[in-house]
């Protein structure tokens, strides 16, 4: 299987696949055909055969899909058998409800830090994570092998703190700043802009058939 | 010009060319090529000429595009050119960081109220908005005329809420609760799944060519 080979457009839905099937295992199902899961998540099942054809046909006919095997196999396509260590930059509402989501660790997203620039902020603790300074960064980044930083900064203090991120070894940047960050090719830049989906919502309302 | 002719993919990119040219705009720029749109947005220059020729061609050959002219169309077409009334339902850490980004209100959503179902929280103010329990929903959100719903509640108390908002005359739910909501077609719903934001950045950082 050569998994460089999986569209974007597949990639952006495993995902989703991997909720179901974890709410499925929740349930204690065992097996679950392409039909019923189609039905579950109001996608055709032929989409369905096609998505999990890509990585090498979990399925058997007649027989449904291994829904554990399935779960594991999309777990590890998205890289969730391994563990991570994060930063949280902006420690704000925001940045403490990432800290505060108890589920991201589970899935192997370990928060190590918090940081913000405000002064006030400097030692208060948040689910037991202490709030550090952003002068702290280069050496806490270094000495606890930072992959990956989510920024929850206004957009001015993010453009200045991301290449600091980057020239110190960070990864992987989840950026909730209403910026594109401009970063080396080598570090991957995942945006949430909020704004931007609350216009899409927007729109939607104002173009319903 | 037939604005159901525009296609999805164009319309998410809507958003973006509408931060650029509010960012041209307040640094004063009046007029932009789709060259310099094309650099600064970093997509190519005759990507920007088709997105925009769907609108009826806001630029003319050799004079670039009027800034202010676009945003406003565009924020037009997405609907910002209206005010909604709008509530959050869930008054965490993240229900929080929504009511107080003030930017939301700037472009027309206009928080009215913040609900929870933890006793606990009744009363507090957040920004001056008082946080009233989930069972003042329905009388609310007739009074306000609540349009649009923020659901930043778990996954459970999601799916119970979601079809009282929707009886009670909701068009449109921003929903980051980890669920995908089973609501009436006449409802719209924008998710933000932000587990499956960051597993498809750990997507991303595992498969980095």
């Amino acid at each position: 299987m050569d998994e460089h080979e999986i569209s974007k457009v597949v990639v952006k839905r495993l995902p989703r696949y991997y909720r179901y099937l974890g709410d499925l295992l929740e349930a204690k199902v065992e097996r679950i055909s392409s039909g019923e899961l189609s039905e579950l998540m109001n996608v055709t099942a032929s989409q369905i055969r096609q998505d999990l054809n890509n990585f090498g046909g979990f399925g058997q006919q007649g027989y449904g899909y291994n829904v554990k095997y399935l779960y594991d196999e999309i777990g590890k396509i998205l890289g969730l058998d391994k563990v991570y260590n994060m930063i949280i930059v902006g420690a704000g509402n925001l940045g403490q409800a990432l800290a505060n989501y108890v589920k991201f660790e589970k899935n192997g997203f370990l928060i190590k830090g918090l940081f913000d620039v405000k002064p006030e902020l400097k030692g208060v603790s948040v689910r037991g994570i202490e709030i550090r300074m952003t002068d702290e960064l280069p050496q806490f980044i270094r000495k606890h092998d930072i992959q990956i930083a989510a920024l929850t900064l206004p957009k001015s203090g993010a453009e200045v703190i991301a290449p600091v991120l980057a020239e110190n070894g960070v990864k992987a940047i989840w950026n909730f700043a209403h910026t594109d960050l401009h970063l080396p090719p080598t570090v991957v830049v995942e945006n949430v802009h909020l704004s931007e989906s609350l216009m899409h919502l927007s729109y939607n309302l104002n173009h319903m058939d």
